[in-house]
């Protein structure tokens, strides 16, 4: 398996087509059906228009309460509600929150860095939706289908640093399971669900640091299965999960 | 970056130079300096000898009240409770255990799957020192630092689907500190930790399904840091983790 970058995109701006920026790019620059892009959320958020600035925010009194509590302005603690379901842990300046999506994440995903002065980039309303609109774009430029995951960097419990998710997920899918295959023994195996869509994710993070300017990278040569994909198949659910409440 | 396995290895027991196994086969398959050796944990926990017949072990009144709870035998959950420092949560069959070493994971990282019939197979002792051990071996074979991550596959809390993890790591710093590099726009960067030996982990994740017979995958083109390594620096202190208890 090979792992590539993507040269860099220009800022990306409110209503630019991003699709077209990458499928302009992608073909030249080798890639091929088969192929996985994983691309940062922050780009889709931003030609989307998830980008706001936090003097245009009125803070309601949780959230008044909450930048008490926590140190954060007013402002940043209204978007972190209203992007929230509910807080999930708390303590001093950290606030890990359940996002609409059901994305468990510090500060319900919102950040700061790489965006324009004064002002803060949410999640996609729908990382899904995002990626198979540029699945689509991108796999009509390569002329076969390609993987599309659109990539988002997550602490996690029990670990220390940050590794990167898929938040979206469009062309094949995310989990591969291995229930029924057998091992060299020939057991058959048990229990073993391959987030093969955080994997690549994992895997893309070691290219995307945050200064470097490049939001996309591309997998090639890696076995995917065909899918409509969805990022939301990796979400265990709420009642599931011993560890959200 | 590129990932590529290295050739199948014979069934590993006890006792194998699995350090011998793995030189032989890097420098003619193409591993050079500066690359990193991702190996399943199994193969390092059977050439040291931790596997264990579950005939052999004896329950004591612990291990059967939790075997009557969780439908397990009582002898592996004798071999669960001696692994684990505590139970973090349970339900129903499930046992998520801090083990020793300080990972939270399924049963204490105990697995039957590819061990023989009747016996079951422990986590490495120390696997910071069993990498260690490689990394010094396969250090001198390729004529110059290579890192070395010794990987174990868990589950997540909130999502669904497996990953691998690093749970020993040698020759590479496994956290990259990028606070105080600055972003696009000249902001310094804060809360940028990234565990880039598990995002390494992840992505040999990709190769090593549990039948494949590929314990080991090697990753060229990867830029780390020289250091000693220590998985134990990816392990939150459970003082200042949120989900721990």
């Amino acid at each position: 398996m090979r792992l590539w970058p993507l040269s860099a995109l220009p800022e990306v701006v409110p209503g630019d087509d991003l699709a077209g920026m990458l499928a302009d790019r992608a073909v030249p620059e080798g890639m091929a059906p088969g192929d996985v892009l994983m691309l940062a959320h922050k780009v889709v958020s931003k030609a989307e228009g998830r980008i706001v600035a936090l003097a245009d925010v009125t803070a309601g009194p949780a959230a008044r309460a909450l930048a008490e509590e926590t140190g954060k302005t007013p402002a940043l603690c209204e978007l972190i509600l209203s992007e929230s379901r509910r807080i999930v842990r708390r303590r001093r300046s950290l606030l890990v929150c359940e996002t609409h999506h059901g994305f468990v994440c510090a500060n319900a995903g919102i950040d700061s860095s790489n965006a324009p002065d004064g002002t803060v980039v949410l999640l996609p309303v729908d990382p899904d939706a995002s990626a198979r609109g540029l699945q689509a774009r991108l796999a009509a430029a390569v002329g076969g289908r390609v993987g599309v995951i659109v990539i988002d960097t997550h602490g996690r419990p029990f670990r220390r640093g940050l590794v990167n998710v898929a938040i979206g997920v469009a062309g094949f899918a995310p989990v591969i399971d291995h229930r029924g295959e057998r091992d060299r023994s020939g057991r058959v195996l048990v229990a073993t669900d391959q987030a093969i869509a955080d994997e690549l994710a994992a895997a893309a993070g070691i290219y995307l640091g945050k200064d470097a300017g490049t939001p996309a990278v591309v997998a090639s040569g890696v076995a995917t299965e065909p899918s409509p994909g969805g990022a939301h198949l990796l979400v265990r659910d709420p009642e599931h999960d011993l560890f959200r409440t």
